[in-house]
């Protein structure tokens, strides 16, 4: 079988439109075939606001950059909010996986614990011809119960209308430490919910090696995490032994050797692919292409 | 292409029906044809009070007299709560482009972080021969979540009934300072969130060179920002580089010198236009529609 | 044109069912054609329980005694809560025009701010065959956004089967002082409020000459506010000029003399009418009866 | 007890809306309070062709005419389809009761059996602020199932929103012989159909004294027909023995003394009443109120 | 009042968003303020085929062809079925009214009586940016109750979305013979049957001066009907008095001089004016918007 039928056996009980979709994301792009993802993400525009996102490379302040440069340098899949989506979706329907992230969060203050607004919905998906939604939960936040029921809502409805589910899983706020928002044990914590909430697709960070929880501690002694790339493998297991498409993001804008060692090793450690917002379209559109390309090799195995 | 056939292009996702009432909020008054916009707002008797509002010129206190005003002064649109177009829709439907304001707050004490009362909804838009919907977001308030949600729930609901949505977005509450509410950085994050959440026209004030977030100061460094046509040309680029019609006000009544080198500015930048309340209905009526008309000029280049 | 057509020509938007209910309000009980209401409003059961308001004239525990008093006096119509109407609509439904007050709140305890229970429905006023619909509202208190949002879907609602709002804006809560409630820019403010919600009939406390909010101070140095027939003036003002019924409440019992010389400045500034509770079901029949007529000597001009 | 809550204490199952609104046909016009009813019914139009509606008074080409002539003459309501409702319900309603007829038929050819078009609905009647809906059936008619299917769900729904029910039961159609539409055992079979199906006012046409029905003839023996008054009285007595209103229609135009003679007879046989279209608005405007004044002098017992 | 304002006071119950888009309508095109209109429609493809209908002039096979001719000749608005208007409305909304028209028939055949296929609802009307929805009824064929009660429903839904009506009354089918279709007094009752059906623009044909029901006949002697204008002024008068918006179609294809003659009694006799489909795309398009330029004169008075 090949890498997607395979992938996507382990969707069983989903509907043809579901796995249909699915399979148009692990298609498209240089990756095609491969199993692999990578994924151009660009919120940064709300989450943090237009200058601190675009003014390092003043391309994005135009929504036609991002699709443009996706398609140059051979994503998967462009993912955004109702705004930007909008604002191409006429012209890369049909052309470009496009992915539509139904809440996004500001960076204007408080709330103190961390809940992303409701800002599109499955019918805006369909409306725009995308592939999938996009949904961000913050495990740990005081308002997850909230995010989680909101969430399950999303998956049921846009199931029915065949739109599998992208889940950005984000360990922030309540008790959680700063170092422990990227600890090994919160991070294949986040990825087991989201999968257990049925998402299709999960994205979460590369974990450290700290382990924040107490009661966790123990557990850990015996599981290898010296490296990234064994603890991606652990993220992956904890993604119901790899049978859910986890994929990891970068993080902050770093050094392009910084960058392709990260995806080395989550490539090593089996991870699915990688989102790579500010590393790319931050980057001049020359050097952003380039490393996203970099990154498909690493994934393609070349 | 003709400037109003230039801007529409850039909603090319939209339905004939939202696309045929922004022509026609762009095809009416002086203006109509230049791609320019200058509206009468008023919405202050709700906001402010009646006696704070209408004192400094009494005809204020009958609503027809605005919509009167704003056909003499050929403004392109009239926007108000619902009371004030009912009031006056009969008879200015389909002469006059009506925008009806859904929400509203009043200044009767706290809830100490500002939220808007939902005060109409998509059906009393089109009951009353509206042209559009229009809808205030805090950003920076701690409610800003719910409205953002309810916004975009209107913004879907709008749509599939052919109606635009012009939002008015005005950063508030929250740990924004006095001086944050109209800093460059803010103003253009306020503006750019309105765009990611769908609006058609989006509405912020005037920005100053003050930068309120300490993550952005460093992305400043290179914007230019020391005139106000400087600062507005950054706002629009965060507009979705000018693909969003984004418009500007003039806040609390003032000289009329002051308005017009203030609109020039604006003019320069590449604004869009401007929605003019205070400055022009609490002059009298001559000098009302003198200063409408001065702004018109302005912006039709004249 | 008659006064009753004079009154309606403002409210040409609405439907003739809507009309139709204003037109049967206004030509209904002694001061029929005049343009001017009284109405007897009973809710005062509901808001300070029965022995504070029915002991001091026993006969108010029956409610068979309100819609006769007001067929006896020649009332407009009489308002109150569901369970009233309920007990007495077979017999009174087409005879006197009846309002269903559809929210209502006790003065058993908490919360600390104000804020009614919603305490029957459009449907209810139909099947009770009611000639409008009451609602009241708190400007001032935290929870006021709720109830503007409660107040339009009921308005749009009732519009829908015919039937015109009478909304009861009482400033209450908040930041607001015990002053402040019946200060003249705030009731103003307030019946401003009830307006642009779409109130067909807006009933606030007579004004007293303080003015509560700082902003507003100089605003009303040149309003006339001596008397309260100019207070009333400004409050017929604020409310679109006179183009919205505007009726005004005695509050508290009170002599006969203070309630008349009270009522004949309302009609003086202009004032549509009253809505005459305790000060008449509070006396005996025979002088409860006699003060509703005077009342009605007193607008009918006599 | 008055003669209208005697009547109306026969409806005792029916709600207080509803009760309302019978009770405001019955008290207004010149017949107010006694029970007796005269209705302008304008249907004509629709049902057999303009011209030959109006041509003999060519006033009523104008949908203002026939409410002024209602208005003139004292008439309890007036009953029209929708286009003619609409026309004139802004100014009448609340001063005139209205009756919204919501289905109709023109004389424009087949089908073999009458079966009317539905041309409104309930929501029209409020909309419109009508005081009752109207519907005709015709029992003989092969497609009669159907229509007392559809005025049984139009009675329900009405009934919902306070809205009594006038049925017009014209026997047409199927087997009846042209003699039988108005055989007395067949118009009494329809007034008590009408009952049946929940009508509160049942329309039928003065029967003569043929027995249509072979099964029928022999319990007519005893049953005195001898004079229309007699005829009346049996209908009336097939009408709940009374218990629901039955008004009579005069059918084509005739002249004055024969009008009014049958008039007597039908008050004579304890009749509520007369809906008089043709004879009084294809007469000239001062004839035609003559007639009805005269008409309600009758059923007035003076 | 002018001549537009004084037409829609005829509707006086209606919503502003009715009113708005008649406002609209007539005050487009050449004919803006006359309170006359011409309007271009084109539902041949659909009824007749395509060749029939654009071999003449095969410019017409382009979709694109006749909002294009209808701006150029100045036309009130454009009337088509659903493909048609999709085709232009993203250039078109906004510019010209376009009305969709609901139900078309083609003529492949059976059913023996003529019923036409609903082909749009009135979503697609407010998706696509139309002014007005459009419908054909055909009274006399043995469907026409279904089609009558199809319209009521529509002309109800269309009014809550603030869109009006215009109405292709075509009398046909059942037992009318083929002159009937155009007898005076099958045609006035057609115009009247759609104005009681709540259509607000109304479409006959030119009438002859035939007499088709033997009824009727009578009641025609007194009428003048020897001109087409006298014909004309008839069914303006069988439109509620002409206080509903009537207008002509001139019918198949004939020579200008003919079709200007017909134009002119049409105006002699009162007619709000005409809907010219085949008699303009069907010649040159310099000829064809010269006719309908020469019919605006007409109508315009010059």
């Amino acid at each position: 079988m090949n890498p997607v039928e395979q992938i996507l056996s382990h969707y069983a009980s989903e509907s043809p439109g579901v796995i249909g979709n699915l399979r148009t994301l692990l298609n498209s792009g240089t990756l095609a075939g491969t199993g692999k993802l990578v994924i151009l993400p660009v919120d940064q525009g709300f989450e943090h606001g237009p200058a601190r996102s675009f003014a390092p490379n003043p391309d994005g302040y135009d929504p036609a950059y991002f699709p443009s440069l996706a398609v140059e340098a051979g994503c998967n899949a462009y993912a955004a909010p109702l705004g930007f989506i909008e604002s191409i979706a006429r012209d890369y329907a049909g052309r470009l996986p496009l992915i539509l992230k139904l809440n996004n969060s500001d960076s204007l203050g408080g709330p103190d614990d961390p809940h992303s607004a409701l800002t599109g919905d499955v019918q805006d998906a369909l409306r725009l011809g995308c592939t999938a939604i996009g949904f961000t939960i913050y495990p740990g936040s005081e308002h997850r119960n909230e995010m989680y029921a909101e969430l399950s809502d999303l998956i049921a409805e846009a199931r029915e209308c065949g739109l599998p589910t992208v889940v950005w899983s984000y360990p922030r706020g309540g008790e959680l430490s700063k170092d422990g928002e990227t600890a090994l044990d919160v991070v294949a914590y986040a990825a087991h919910i989201a999968c257990q909430l049925g998402a299709h697709i999960v994205k979460v960070k590369p974990p450290t090696a700290h382990i924040e929880q107490a009661e966790a501690k123990k557990h850990y002694d015996n599981v290898p995490k010296a490296t990234l790339a064994e603890r991606i493998a652990h993220v992956v297991k904890a993604s119901f032994n790899g049978k859910r498409i986890v994929i990891f993001s970068g993080g902050a804008a770093k050094g392009a050797d910084a960058v392709l060692e990260e995806l080395r090793q989550i490539h090593a450690g089996g991870g699915y692919g990688t989102i790579m917002g500010r590393n790319s379209f931050q980057r001049s559109r020359a050097d952003g292409a380039a490393l996203l390309k970099s990154a498909m090799q690493i994934f393609g195995g070349k």
